[in-house]
């Protein structure tokens, strides 16, 4: 069984990012990082990217508005980053304050610097396997996970267990688009699929992303898949000091006994997404100043 | 073994909108029929279209380009059409002469007067359930079908056979949506799969649109299953006058006798494609108009 080592092939692509962007003349590309209110996850998640953006050699921008902002401030707001010219991306960080609707701010973004591919417009370039779109950042790292172990999907079963907009439908597309490391058969399944063990033990590549901790069990596994844990939950585990640890929506225990590779968790697709958002942004810093 | 007549449900349909366009006030629903040069199956659909919408009591727009129209021009007439407040919908007929970009003029549709749903910020909404965008007419239509022969999909495993653009992936991702009448589990296969029939074998539902006349045999179906044959070609008949006949991509002699129920060729999904784009302009009307 081989580990899927996450926080290596994010500093990969890090170092490629800081390569090309080294090579860039005139300014940085720019991620305007925005962030309401003081969420103690919020603030680590958003570190995280300026960090990283650092790293590469990019400019974050980081807008802080205060917890009280409301839902016009902030659409306003976004249309003034949208307009700047100096600005190639935008990430507006999630969870928002509940009076916002998050949704709307999110669909505000202009597409062209939507680098959270959140945007029904570039999900549907994904679906139309359009390379000018941006796809969502958990399965585009997904996809980048797979590559770089020399994982091709082609004439694979992938089995998607999750259909949600930013993880299980865009994977599932993402999979079956007519490229050399797509080309798999896909199949999505969720919580209301019966018997949904059948459908897993079918994967040649299980991609899951039902939010359901520890979900997936070594029964409903074929020996010798690719496992794709995209799950993060907090359970209650009485040996750590602060009473509780973080899981996957995989048994790990048990199912990378039988699997041939796994991504674990941590360390597996989380350290991607912030890489992939990254790269995105370089993308759209070359596309919207055709560079 | 029940068949799906889409005859009667695509005039059951039309019956609907004509009552329904019979309630507004003002102008009736407009869409515009771009018809280049002089395709003899061109001339053909564009005039089941202009009949239907006349049935309804909507007004359709003749444009008549001729084939010598280049690119810029092609895409100055859309874009006419698209600041046009008169015009609901346009529908650009499919196939466009060779030397002009036939995906280049279909995006430079408006989205909301792209009834025939190929643009990617609709195919988008449709991977984001978000209802104000316009399904691609051939799934809208498998839908309907489905839905108004007692249909629901949830819970059952819809198997698509095709992964085109504007149907295979769209019909899958109809399938998956949160609503009462999908809810499936749904597994996209096609020409790069190996051992298809194992995939086909498990539909409770088949949606057959590979493009391969009469390619689906009855060893490849669940007894039971039900069948939607969206495939459409012309196979030597000898006992034909024309010494060819339509078939789809369901070998229908042996099928229609292990399946629940299925759709003929002719007269299954094919009338459901006219019905669906004078469903969407009726609702680009009333969106455009906030009626």
């Amino acid at each position: 069984m081989e580990l899927i080592d996450g926080n290596k092939i994010a500093s990969d692509i890090a170092a490629e990012l800081k390569a090309e962007v080294a090579t860039f003349t005139g300014r940085r590309p720019c991620i305007a990082l925005v962030r309401v209110g003081d969420d103690a996850a919020s603030i680590s998640y958003v570190k995280k990217k300026e960090n990283m953006a650092a790293e590469i050699g990019m400019t974050s921008r980081l807008v802080l508005p205060p917890v009280s902002i409301t839902q016009d401030e902030l659409c306003a707001l976004v249309d003034g980053l949208n307009a700047d010219a100096g600005v190639d991306g935008i990430l507006v960080q999630s969870p928002l304050p509940k009076p916002i609707d998050e949704v709307a701010v999110f669909r505000r973004i202009a597409a062209h610097k939507d680098v959270d591919g959140f945007h029904p417009l570039n999900l549907g370039k994904l679906a139309q396997e359009d390379p000018t779109g941006f796809v969502a950042c958990t399965p585009a790292g997904i996809m980048e996970l797979l590559r770089r172990t020399g994982v091709s999907l082609a004439g694979k079963h992938v089995v998607v267990l999750g259909r949600s907009l930013i993880v299980g439908k865009p994977a599932a597309l993402l999979a079956v688009q007519r490229n050399q490391w797509a080309n798999a058969t896909v199949t999505i399944c969720h919580s209301q699929t019966p018997d949904l063990a059948s459908f897993t033990r079918q994967a040649d590549v299980l991609i899951a992303a039902i939010g359901k901790a520890e979900f997936v069990t070594a029964d409903m596994v074929k020996p010798g898949a690719v496992i794709i844990d995209v799950g993060v939950s907090r359970v209650p585990d009485a040996t750590k000091k602060t009473g509780t640890r973080l899981t996957g929506d995989v048994h790990f225990p048990t199912v990378s006994k039988i699997c041939s590779k796994i991504t674990p968790m941590p360390g597996g697709v989380g350290p991607m997404t912030v890489a992939m958002l990254m790269k995105n942004t370089v993308k759209a810093y070359r596309q919207n100043n055709h560079v």
